[in-house]
């Protein structure tokens, strides 16, 4: 059964690049956005949608639900969403963790005809909001989804990976739980060093104009650092436990770097940081 | 009295580019560089100096010397060059650190007409040698110095300073504690940190092909990573107590942010890392 309406339901950075991307990929259905009323009017304005519509009237007409909201704010409408949810539609999500998602989906979605997906694209930019969104924005991004036995050719399932695959992401099956630990220290942790380091740097100068004695290394070191605690929250939230264990083993880390410089262990970490620098450009 | 000949000791990535620099600017003396033969052969067909000679003989004729070696060979080689260092020349250097180095000079210089002025370009980019040495590498850059009360007035260090200012530094003079305590926050940490967080997420893997799953936060944060140990090892040697403590403020903000999300303290992190990010950026 090929996708006739698809709803966004927010439709920022990635809802609308998800939109723009269908679109040009082929996609000739109908492409509904659920947002605020003002992001609603830039987003057909910006040609990201066709038209919007509250939840209670978009849902039960879509084939395909993507929830491109903050990870809280889809937990808190995902009962709503399985209710609404037409039998024989596929709800997926682009969360940036998926366990807590998932494991809400799975009891909300157990007695549903609607099927529930978990899924992350790996790409983002600095900033946020539709009016940044674009059609190649997951070009090229590793595309996280979570099935399991229950999505064995399941058709929904299927066609929704070919359009990853036409909209040029690289759908990569994993379980919600190796999502959030691999993604723990592959982009959460590395959030945590950033305004560690960033906080520590601060409130260790005596004033502001030391900071001209600096080269562009903690420029790069804290560039995450801009983020804000509202972007992080439903992350830090929903993977506290791995996020916790990756900073032990950051400490960790950093004590053996600072006891003793002629300790042997300090040139075989640097060695082994080495390798992860070099597999990192290889890849 | 004008500098007629200057010596480089080291002629890599920085000492050449000085050289260069200081060419560009209009110096019409003689350049001789002191370095391993291969070097010197290179740096002559590149113009960057104008001959070659062994530290016995360069340095009694030179006006200003200029050491550019790595730390560890800067100390190792200073009493050397404080025995062939003339009466009346001013000799400097562009090692990382300054505290030892400033230290041993004022030892080895106390009875000579020799005068010794640490220094350090806060400018660099990646790889070494002079092949890849340019004029403008130092153009803009902070060069912090660490003149004391009995190089007030002394018009050899005026004529250096002067020098500075022509190839486009900006000179600023600090103590060798202050720009030791700074860089160690500023430079030597952030180094210190991308390693460690490198180190940590390299062995939390439980193959590679799961970096896949990775933004381009983890490649910023561990670009520094690259660096080898040999290229830090006399920075840590010679910083050791700086660097340890300041590894041990960025293993507690580690230790907040990863205690319980809901805490009020990690926003108010994000908030006080957020004031370093954009201060950076301003500067």
């Amino acid at each position: 059964m090929p996708l006739k309406t698809v709803t966004i339901v927010g439709v920022g950075l990635i809802g609308g690049s998800f939109a723009l991307a269908l679109r040009k990929a082929g996609f000739e259905g109908r492409i509904v956005g659920v947002s605020r009323p003002a992001t609603i009017a830039e987003a057909m304005e910006l040609g990201v949608i066709d038209e919007g519509a509250p939840l209670e009237e978009a849902l039960p007409a879509s084939d395909l639900i993507y929830l491109a909201q903050p990870i809280l704010r889809i937990l808190e409408q995902l009962p709503e969403v399985a209710r609404l949810a037409r039998p024989g539609s596929l709800v997926t999500d682009a969360g940036s963790t998926k366990k807590a998602i998932v494991e809400r989906a799975e009891e909300l979605f157990a007695g549903s005809e609607a099927r529930f997906l978990g899924g992350h694209p790996m790409a983002g930019k600095e900033g946020r909001g539709v009016a940044i969104a674009e059609a190649e924005l997951l070009r090229g991004a590793v595309y996280a989804i979570t099935p399991d036995a229950r999505h064995a050719g399941d058709e929904r399932v299927d066609e929704l990976v070919g359009w990853l695959r036409r909209i040029g992401c690289k759908p990569l099956a994993m379980t919600p739980d190796e999502h959030d630990r691999v993604t723990a220290m592959t982009s959460h942790v590395p959030q945590m060093v950033s305004t560690a380091l960033a906080a520590a740097v601060w409130e260790s100068l005596e004033n502001p104009t030391q900071l001209q004695v600096a080269g562009g290394g903690l420029r790069d070191m804290t560039r995450l650092a801009g983020s804000s605690y509202e972007i992080w929250e439903g992350i830090l939230k929903t993977n506290a436990a791995a996020i916790s264990e990756g900073l032990r083993r950051v400490a960790a880390e950093l004590e053996r770097l600072g006891k003793d410089p002629e300790d042997p262990a300090v040139a075989e970490r640097f060695a082994v940081a080495q390798t992860l620098h070099k597999k990192i450009r290889q890849s």
